[in-house]
């Protein structure tokens, strides 16, 4: 099934394609022309078959016994990605993560745009991070008709996740990027991501509690 | 297999069970006393089957017709996910991610207490972050010996991942918390946790380009 562009990319290539490309980016900062699948094999510790499938994904073939031009690996990756393309997300909360968020320039990088921010909070309302405003959410149907967005990133408190959520679907964005640790629900149609920060602790804190009764163990990657 | 404490926790367990915990901590706030699986079933969409083995984990049973006691079920679930014990951590880079770990007061609820930040840049040495003062990374063994780390978080640049995990590992920690988009390698023996911002986001823009040619798709929960 090595079409260039399947319907549904498998979600641990989808999780592995991003290291291809931060590997990427360090040997094209190395200047480095060319990077065979062997020496990706072994600078990132993947079975050769995976990387092989991986980037099969890609409208990309290597040359024989040279490997992948850096160049074109990056771009084919970017490209794949998303991460050329802008997409427009609203942020709801602007507390220390939210506040963040709107911060963090490497996010344009990878394509998302946040093109506003809201929070019920009045003592935020007006507030600029990253040069964006904070303004209350009662703005928000108006802010969808004059700069609709695809993406809804939820840095609300637990309580609200739900009801803030259903409210940027009844807006209409088409996709929740979920930073509170609850679960969310969404009508069909509607992409659900969950980036739970106090899953991964709990994860981190369970395999460290376990690691002595369990040497033979690899520590169990995340 | 339902041993109160099983060696490692199945990894779908552990992603699930902060979503409990979250919503447990609303029905605390809410005044309710007593929560059925069926109640849970509804209100977080899981299969009860699945409620029933994620929730056997514990050391606690639920009663019949009543359900699970609100305030018993938070408490055994805040023990074993290890948020009531503190868990020390240093973190690396004192960037815009770095500095807004630094300050979320969330983390430490959740038991991890971030004891020190480093970053190379001498621009950053001496600022404070949330009552945490950034360090050179030379003062890293200084630091071990007198206040010893069990978790290293990594915010660093791309380029810096592997080389700031190594170091950290020498130092002594025993688990790496990635928040870089890069592979990272690590000995037997040490936990790998990765946060991966970016896979998230390639994830979303995957699943929303290809939606319109499948909408029978449930949108996919990532």
């Amino acid at each position: 099934m090595n079409t260039p562009r399947p319907v549904i990319l498998p979600e641990p290539t989808l999780r592995r394609l991003p290291w291809y490309l931060a590997y990427v980016e360090t040997l094209r900062d190395a200047r480095e022309e060319y990077v065979s699948s062997t020496r990706i094999s072994k600078d990132l510790d993947l079975d050769s078959s995976c990387i092989a499938k991986d980037l099969s994904f890609l409208s990309l073939k290597g040359k024989t016994r040279i490997g992948y031009e850096v160049a074109a690996l990056e771009e084919a990756l970017t490209d794949f990605l998303g991460f050329h393309v802008s997409h427009k997300a609203y942020l709801f909360g602007a507390g220390s993560l939210g506040s963040a968020l709107m911060q963090d320039s490497g996010l344009s990088n990878y394509g998302l745009d946040i093109i506003g921010a809201f929070d019920t909070d009045s003592a935020k309302g007006g507030l600029t991070y990253g040069g964006i405003t904070v303004r209350h959410p009662d703005t928000l149907r108006e802010a969808m008709r004059e700069n609709p967005a695809t993406i809804a990133i939820l840095a609300v408190p637990s309580n609200k996740a739900q009801e803030v959520a259903d409210m940027a679907i009844a807006a209409g964005v088409r996709a929740i990027w979920n930073f509170t640790p609850c679960r969310v629900r969404v009508p069909e149609g509607v992409v659900m991501a969950n980036t739970s920060i106090y899953a991964h602790l709990a994860l981190i804190f369970n395999r460290l509690a376990e690691m002595p009764s369990a040497p033979e163990e690899k520590g169990g990657e995340i």
